[in-house]
């Protein structure tokens, strides 16, 4: 199935893994088709964003039948190139490093984590799951050898920048950040993804205060 | 400043802290005021976009002046209930745990950890951070006492199920779910926040392969 190359919003892409991720619960469950409309009401969507969503990543959905799930949880995966096969590495191995390596399912999201980096003698030489931690010399070694397509920056926040500077000078182009600070500059060519926790509990924060309004007193 | 009642959507109330996250650096320069033009370009937003998020939480801005910098903020902050000191406990203290309770600033998004719980007896009775870890015991406790306005759910993909249904029954009415899994029916009335890394991870991907694609081979 060939995706149209025509202009796809954030917000789409975003919404793309979450309808990934709702057509595999599907498969397990062995549904086999499913309409726009059934999809919106398990995602809270209206079916028309569904339909606008998909039909701006490709030609899915038969008309009078819907979407077959797998066929289009397929699609969808190569949409987001979940099959590209992406290198990552991961610096600062901190608590969230460690919890990325141990728990996180990179090879399900088409990546493979190719090794750990940290300036801390204390980790540098453990084993962090199947990975050995390494140290700053070996991170350049590896940049030179291989620049990572992905590189997880979890560091503390005072090193983000400086670490984020010193990786883009050596040819880093897409960072991960788990830092909770923002990096680089929005006009720089490096695609940052941001993990701001922060967003996420003020945003279950207004939908608390908003509920509590509507409680009687 | 009152804020309008009308239907503001998910993205909009998402986008809030991305507001106040850039109004805070813009303060600490010491920027006044800024147009919604501005404030689009450095966020990647439309003026139009801008205009209409922050006139559906309030009545920002005031014509050819722009919007007054710290005033957008409290009043944003305000909106978001910053001010409104919710309180949280912590349930799981892995990695993942361990890192929210050490590094995230709790208290500047307006939230107060009570206390954070494990049933693993080699982590209970430690300190992390300034908290004590308690056992399921005290948990119990803790929700007959004092159901807290957040439960942040750190436990292992495995355990995430049971142990929501468990909180829910004992009264918890809003979940920060970091278990990386799908918790509750989208039919509960427990309100919840994902953090899907993966969801994160796979977007930055597919613009990694969307640039991949424009290079010339």
């Amino acid at each position: 199935m060939k995706s149209k190359r025509i202009k796809i919003s954030d917000n789409s892409v975003r919404r793309l893994s979450k309808y990934i991720r709702k057509l595999k619960e599907l498969e397990s469950s062995e549904v086999e088709a499913i309409s726009s409309m059934e999809l919106g009401d398990m995602l809270g969507l209206t079916s028309s964003q569904i339909r606008q969503d998909l039909s701006a990543f490709g030609d899915f959905g038969l008309p009078g039948y819907g979407y077959g799930v797998p066929s289009l949880r397929r699609g969808l995966e190569d949409v987001l190139g979940v099959n590209s096969k992406l290198t990552a590495i991961l610096v600062g191995v901190g608590n969230i490093g460690k919890a990325l390596i141990e728990n996180f399912p990179f090879s399900k999201c088409g990546v493979q984590l190719l090794g750990a980096f940290d300036i801390d003698p204390g980790i540098v030489g453990e084993r962090v799951g199947e990975i050995m931690v390494q140290n700053r010399i070996a991170l350049d070694e590896q940049l030179t050898r291989e620049a990572p397509d992905i590189t997880i920056l979890c560091v503390t926040r005072d090193a983000a920048n400086d670490t984020a500077n010193y990786l883009v000078e050596r040819g880093v182009t897409a960072i991960w950040n788990f830092t909770n600070t923002e990096i680089l500059s929005p006009y720089s060519p490096v695609l940052v993804e941001n993990v701001h926790f922060s967003d996420s509990l003020q945003t279950l924060c207004y939908y608390i205060n908003e509920k509590n309004k509507k409680r009687p007193n």
